[in-house]
């Protein structure tokens, strides 16, 4: 009863920095590698897929709707094909890298606003999986959304994840800011805990919600990212003994 | 004796057209395939291909610096690294495209600029070496350059190509310009006999140059490229008999 | 009782084209010019004002969402201040090319997406009036809409527009597509003339709805656009005699 | 006998920080406010030129090559018509903001690599005089430069400027460089002085080289650059009691 850790992974660009990957890399199992349209270029891809192998953290596509400026946190109305190209490319272009660097795809995770919509619209959800089907990988996502649903029935494997550092609403609807703001570690530690043995995540209200957790997703540009990963990572650590 | 026809395709962006790819498919053995850096993006990659599959064309990566607007025809100075990176992604992004469609890469042919500056500068041809040791595959490019050189030290196939539309300076240095304008088919397509019966090529003042086709590159932006496709296309396999 | 021509123009892109603006700015009284986020570029916006300018055409600004591939034509959720900003960006830059060549801002007319946005959603019409407000100008829009009601409330002047070339649907809403299709010349001049005399717009299916025409869109990137801009031009000129 | 203290700033981007803007405001005269093509955004425009009006900052336009992945550090070819229409664009953008505000435009600044070819190349000087004739602002730039001596040629008022936090080569010229180093904040105001009281300027192996300091630059993405401005604002302002 262990869950992975994964964070999302190489969201700067070009002179500009976003968060501390440098620091969160060893505390983490699984990254989430920005493909561009949101974050990263090609000098920041292949840098991460560097420090990800150097680190031994496994790399899956977190791809986004093409709104650099938005940071992939702006939904944009896009048909299944559309996106579903849109998506193709970037999972593509970091495939370029990990090949280069003699590794694999290990999954792919919609990132912000592409996440969101899939977890919500029909349509999104089957864009995902037309690119999934040709890189045969899980997809991450959220337990109770239309996305689990589909991914399911399109014969996905689906890793439920819960986010350690963001807010849910009551019922567990997740709040997707185009900031993140400070959490404190132990108290963020203590949820995954309680999300991991007893299925039950919790809400902004302080209220719990039926949840599942496979993987915990940190964020690096959290203010304090490092402390609530350290936390996290200590006591899912313990779980396992 | 045979050389085969390549040309650049796929370089239309969102609503814009660029080029008759459907006339000139039918026409050619090899298809060089924008990857959204001077033109094209996800939605025209992925038609692109399926176009090429559905005629039986091989598909060639054509990375290009970054710069949509000027349609990779204006230098830029980057580092060794910084293009291996800037064109990986991009052939990444292609591979993806062909993979969904069950093909491979046949080449790599670096565009506009990215050409020009290959065939000049050596840290430009390493880096297209360095691109083209991840996957295995040709490189075109023109005899009598830097790059020739490069990348047969590098171990490289070269394809020799020879521009059936564009003008050589005498000497044979290829006049690379942001617009291609109407050439004679016939004269053309007596050119590129000339260039591989004879291993001559014909410059804008009408002298000769030494040197050797392996492929015919044609442009379908030129404003007759169908024409001038369609005499070459004749010329060729007339030669074949 | 006459209305002016307007159409959107400068809508290339680099190399590529868009519309026969050549061939249209004889036949119209006004231009919408494109601002460089959903087609044009610096150097398209400067030859269309110059175009403009030589043919004592009045000039206004056509800003868009920021979504070159999309053509502007893709909603994007994005908060007023946002998008007012992204408004002011475009309509100063415009503003710089027309100060270049001693022309003044005649209006301003949302592209696309923006446009159907701020028709329907009250934070999209404010964003307009906000950036109206710093340069005084009036608002081309469509009559029976939230944008016509909120311009008017602050204080705007709102030119009410027909649209000759694209369809309503029964009850007068515009139908906003990627690409525009044909349509009759001589059916649509004759429908800008039931608008301006009889107040009655016509829709797909043949209804009409009450409307009011004080400008007439057409569009240079529908098929036989210049056709359809004579007949429109030689019926409304007629009108006024 | 004052120089004063600019700053390049407002060089974010989307969520993206770049230099401390809100710690440098104060202890400088004028801003070079970034246009949107090597760093900001409308967004970014919008606050800088609000957060230069409410310190008394005057503002300059600091446009850029259209290269958002280098910040404007990699050296693009453009023809001159190219080079003014593009920074025609930026200008124009940023004056919208100006007008916005109240405020009017101070002067125009070349940046990154923009400001090294006009410092090197005859038509890239003349693209900046032809953007500053719409505008009749003064220019920032270097002395003994070939853009000294254009500008002054073409009439327009040169105020020049000494570089407090990069290094120069032995005899003046500007090192350019993608990221800033720290520097010794008394050894840089040092500099300073000497540069406004005997016009020596210091080169990075200690000799000297004639220059003239009418402004000086510092810059806010310098690892101390807080420091470096408040020491060289100091000795400036001591400098005019």
């Amino acid at each position: 009863m262990r869950a992975s850790l994964n964070c999302d992974m190489g969201e700067g660009f070009g002179l500009y920095r976003m968060g501390d990957d440098q620091g969160m890399i060893p505390l983490i199992d699984v990254a989430n590698v920005a493909c561009g349209f949101h974050g990263s270029d090609p000098d920041h891809m292949r840098a991460t897929v560097r420090l990800a192998k150097a680190h031994g953290v496994k790399v899956g596509a977190h791809p986004s709707l093409p709104d650099l400026q938005g940071f992939g946190r702006r939904e944009m109305k896009m048909g299944r094909e559309e996106l579903a190209n849109c998506m193709l490319y970037q999972v593509g272009a970091l495939v370029g890298f990990l090949r280069a660097e003699g590794m694999v795809l290990n999954h792919i995770k919609p990132h912000g606003s592409l996440y969101g919509m899939a977890a919500r619209q029909e349509e999104v959800a089957h864009a995902v999986c037309d690119v999934a089907d040709i890189y045969g990988v899980p997809l991450f996502g959220m337990i109770g959304t239309l996305h689990e649903r589909i991914y399911a029935e399109r014969g996905h494997k689906f890793v439920a994840e819960y986010y350690c550092d963001l807010d849910y609403a009551p019922g567990g609807a997740l709040i997707v800011t185009r900031e993140h703001e400070a959490k404190d570690p132990e108290e963020m530690a203590a949820r995954c805990l309680r999300a991991i043995r007893e299925g039950q995540g919790t809400a902004n209200d302080g209220s719990t919600f039926p949840t599942r957790c496979e993987t915990i997703c940190v964020h690096s540009d959290t203010p304090n990212a490092i402390d609530i990963a350290r936390a996290v990572r200590a006591a899912v650590s313990e779980e396992t003994v």
